[in-house]
């Protein structure tokens, strides 16, 4: 299959983060893109190729307007009150505050954050947008009769709502490649296997009965993002039933978690999308550094062959992992086990 | 007058918080009360004494019942989870996630707080549990017939909203003692001349006719905490008209300050309150690290001049102010302005 990769991802490097109460290297780092396209140069995937430019009016393809517009002047306004130095939220709007937007940057970054996982440098907005077309020239490949592609987007985007950021995400590639396939009049499923719940793109098509959203991810009883992920998020409205939650408790290893994919798979099928989107998440590895399931580098090979058995065109959008030498072979093995099924 | 202190307080200490993208040593640091306190005997301002034990249960009077359960429980499970290092929320509830409390003690952080700005160690909660006890001793002196008393407490409150923290603050002293006036069958007003809007007095009595709030501070468009203290919340069913709101710009100093203390009294005293009590922060300083305000030293002299002309029994509970060693100074000019006031 073919990769789209664009260089621009570099041009996003958040540099620190905090968690367990001190500031650590961000996780999130632009070598986890370079890992994975040597990966994919070295093991021959199949053709690497530029995104088209799309335009960054996709965003509100499932962003609010506000938001993007935000996203676009956040960092000139950052370095206007604090200088060159990484943006960071510090005040959120809780429970009892009201809505209104604030005037101050500071302020504004917290309204449509989250959390303080989202630093904002000079290049995020570019990076963060050249992702976008990443997503949308991937999926333009799919719709358009490739049986697979693989989106090699950075900074990730599952945890992005319509207007907040969070978990290093910014803009929702995947939400975005979704809802193009359904502006298209076509029916899309996202199968979400990043160890994090997909909270925004949950979020996106909670009341929507054509996007069909399935994840497997950490109980967020135990697990980031904590306030959504439950079984019994089951969809609203006319979306009731359109919403799969499957989450896992810490330590699992294969055995559940291939059976817990069977079940992703069978609604999948029983849900029978013209278009596939997976954001495609590697921190299930065993040895990733912020999280806790057991997958090993092998588990990769049988989950594409899974994802493959679904029959349905593919578009893969690179989400989390952060062990970051192992993010190469493990990525390319769940598509090399796409590839190998598909093959059979 | 009378200063209600306690050495509890130094069981909390921050010791750091995330400021502008760093981690920075705490500005709520113990140092803060010991200037102030050592300031009050050097100047003879009255006796110092020791809180009356009034218990936790009181916490109740404003804050729901499972955040003070979980406050109380919130380092054991941290330290269980973590070690003995300082506990910090990593994520919130943002727009679109569920309101279920999470189990893992990093989800019921984020759930319980609306800010970083809240680090717990072992001592948090038994030192903001003493707070709670230094104003209701003091609030007990002038119900009884005091003409005004100093509860030094700290942590501070008013930020802390009836269940989440936030701002350095754990439980909000001020508005716990203003409640308790209202248990007594009294008419209470609260004046917070804190720099910061006191969201959470707002939030706890926002509906309330019984209860008068009254700030002057940061405008919030600039100011945190940004998503509060505007000039058109003015209350809401029963308690319409009786939030005041006196937003003011960076820069301000005495002229204008002065002025919007005089709209404070006229209607503090047109409400005719039993019993004030005053949220005192001194960050209005013109050399407070963190704050804009251009208030001197011998404005808060005439503060208190201010606030004794207002002619009620008024309890003065210590808030925010982060020029540490200014502190003790203009926190006992407030003091003594008043005092001067009254002799005349």
């Amino acid at each position: 299959m073919k990769t789209i990769f664009s260089e621009d991802h570099k041009l996003h490097d958040g540099t620190v983060e905090l968690i367990g109460g001190t500031l650590v290297p961000s996780f999130e780092c632009p070598r986890r893109a370079e890992i994975v396209i040597n990966r994919v140069r070295d093991q021959k995937l199949g053709p690497v190729i530029e995104p088209t430019r799309f335009g960054i009016e996709n965003a509100a393809l499932v962003h609010a307007p506000d938001f993007v517009k935000f996203l676009s002047i956040a960092y000139d306004d950052w370095e206007k009150a604090h200088g060159d130095t990484v943006a960071l939220p510090i005040a959120w709007p809780g429970r009892s505050f009201s809505q209104r937007v604030p005037d101050a940057i500071d302020g504004r970054l917290g309204f449509y954050s989250f959390d303080a996982g989202v630093p904002l440098v000079r290049g995020t907005f570019p990076a963060a947008a050249s992702a976008i077309d990443v997503a949308l020239t991937g999926l333009a490949l799919v719709t358009g009769g490739e049986r697979a592609a693989f989106a090699l987007c950075r900074p990730p985007g599952h945890h992005a709502t319509a207007d907040q950021m969070g978990g290093y995400c910014y803009f929702n590639n995947a939400a975005i490649a979704a809802e193009s396939v359904t502006r298209q009049g076509g029916r899309v499923a996202i199968l979400d296997v990043d160890y994090h719940h997909g909270n925004g793109s949950q979020a996106i098509f909670y009341d929507r009965p054509d996007v069909l959203f399935v994840s497997l991810h950490g109980d967020p009883k135990q697990e980031y993002p904590y306030f959504l992920g439950y079984a019994d998020e089951t969809g609203v409205g006319r979306g009731e039933g359109y919403n799969l939650n499957l989450p896992l408790p810490w330590g699992t290893a294969w055995d559940t978690y291939g059976a817990a994919m069977e079940t992703a798979v069978a609604r999948i099928k029983a849900f029978a999308p013209d278009t596939l989107v997976v954001s495609l998440g590697l921190d299930t590895y065993m040895e990733d550094p912020i999280s806790h399931f057991r997958l090993d580098t092998a588990d990769y090979l049988r989950m594409g062959e899974q994802i493959a058995a679904i029959g349905t065109p593919t578009l893969f959008v690179f989400e989390g992992g952060y062990a970051v030498e192992p993010l190469g072979v493990n990525t390319v093995n769940v598509l090399t086990g796409f590839e190998e099924r598909m093959r059979r």
